[in-house]
């Protein structure tokens, strides 16, 4: 396989170049370890990837454009518990009033961090993940730096990573990084999982929904070649139905980031939809 | 003037709403008053707005895009002092080299925060001002919270920006707000620079260049006849060359932040340029 090629080449340059030695994991073959190291704590699907028929475990219910006000927030909590979905996923200033509403359910708030363009000093991103944790966000979904990945220097990178993950780590919390792939070369994608991975982070993420490009399928399964079982894959910006959903579902994906995740549920394909 | 007219309509509605009563400046007459109450510090131009031949002093150099290694940073510096604009506009991370590279010129270093979405808690915000400043940044370009202000929410508006405006005074910084015109109405974009001016900002600004439109014309007129000439009005987003920077001068701004600061201080007009 060409793809699997490509992430034995450039796993081997990026763990020389990190200089951390050991075992190199590639692909989807590793199913039973997975189980046995939480991977249901991930909610991946440890039968091969079959798509299930229910699609609403898999989605984060998302808004997050600048000008929506307080009241659409309440409608997005109202319909994550109608839907059944995981999470919510919103800005930071609507933490707590989210929060406040699914008390009692089992929707979780997923909040955002260094949203969206990742440049950010670590320590204002940990400072942020705290405080989203502390207004009831149990998911963050923070922005790599990708300046700094760009520019190579990965110890950046990793640290800033790190920051947010022991934050997300004292209460349970779930860190995602989201790598914005579309900036990325194939190279700098694996390099971008594996210092998430060495961050301790739960999950990489494709895309922030606000850069030039979303996630793809290939990016998908990249990713989940580079992380093997141990980490979820979170695919987001420009899923719009069903169809999409379950395309990246079959690459690797074990959550969807969308705003149309109620069309994705009600079986519904193409249509304008929401932004996300 | 409709112009005019919209402002004192919007303005008296405005002050109603917001209970604060007092008299209600208009346009461009208190050239006088402006200059004694320190007008010059913000750069404006007292002389009825003519356009200056050299437009250096009124750019903001600016790079925001997320995958600029920091390279491009160095470059983006010595340019700034090349040409002798204002000030260079970074992202947070790179402020300290930034600061660093620039030290003994001139140039002032710019950070945003809260950018581009503006959504963030207030306490977030004014923290990520103050450890820029501590990095070097001498002028803030904070996102208003625009689903606030959408919800009508003008309390936690205005107590947003006034934290950043209290980090800022500390040290003398400058506190520009980007109101994010793209999203509003007309009553709404007076009101956020209402809001900006009773938290005690130094400017407003139209846009944050991530949003669905930069700087127009009428927005940079409607901001500067609002906030009169006490405060800043700095025009970004879409501002390709000396022309639309002329342009946006001639309206009432007096400061411009754009990535095509050196075309357009070469005068060239047109072309593809850099995106901002």
């Amino acid at each position: 396989m060409e793809r699997n090629q490509l992430i034995e080449t450039v796993t081997r340059e990026v763990l020389a170049i990190l200089g951390t030695g050991g075992e190199v994991r590639l692909g989807l073959d590793h199913a039973d370890e997975a189980v046995a190291n939480g991977a249901a704590r991930l909610g991946f699907c440890g039968d091969g990837c079959d798509v299930p028929t229910s699609l609403a475990q898999y989605i984060d219910h998302t808004v997050l454009k600048p000008d929506v006000p307080p009241e659409k927030i309440d409608t997005l909590c109202d319909e994550a518990v109608q839907y059944n979905f995981a999470a919510v996923c919103i800005n930071p200033v609507w933490v707590q009033r989210a929060a406040r509403r699914l008390r009692g359910s089992r929707v979780k708030v997923a909040s955002v961090v260094g949203f969206p363009l990742g440049a950010n000093v670590p320590e204002i991103k940990a400072m942020e993940a705290r405080r989203a944790i502390r207004d009831g966000a149990r998911e963050i979904d923070m922005v790599m730096n990708v300046g700094a990945l760009k520019g190579g220097d990965h110890e950046l990178v990793q640290r800033d990573i790190a920051g947010v993950s022991d934050a997300c780590r004292e209460v349970g919390a779930l860190n995602k990084v989201i790598i914005e792939a579309c900036y990325l070369t194939d190279e700098e994608k694996v390099v971008a999982c594996r210092l998430a991975q060495l961050a301790h982070a739960d999950f990489v993420k494709t895309s922030t929904g606000f850069g030039p490009g979303g996630a793809t399928v290939f990016d998908v399964a990249l990713m989940r070649e580079t992380v093997g079982l141990k980490m979820g894959v979170k695919a987001a910006g420009g899923i719009h139905d069903a169809s999409d959903a379950r395309a990246m579902i079959s690459a690797g994906a074990n959550r969807i980031g969308a705003s149309a995740g109620i069309r994705i549920v009600s079986g519904d394909e193409g249509g304008s939809g929401e932004s996300y």
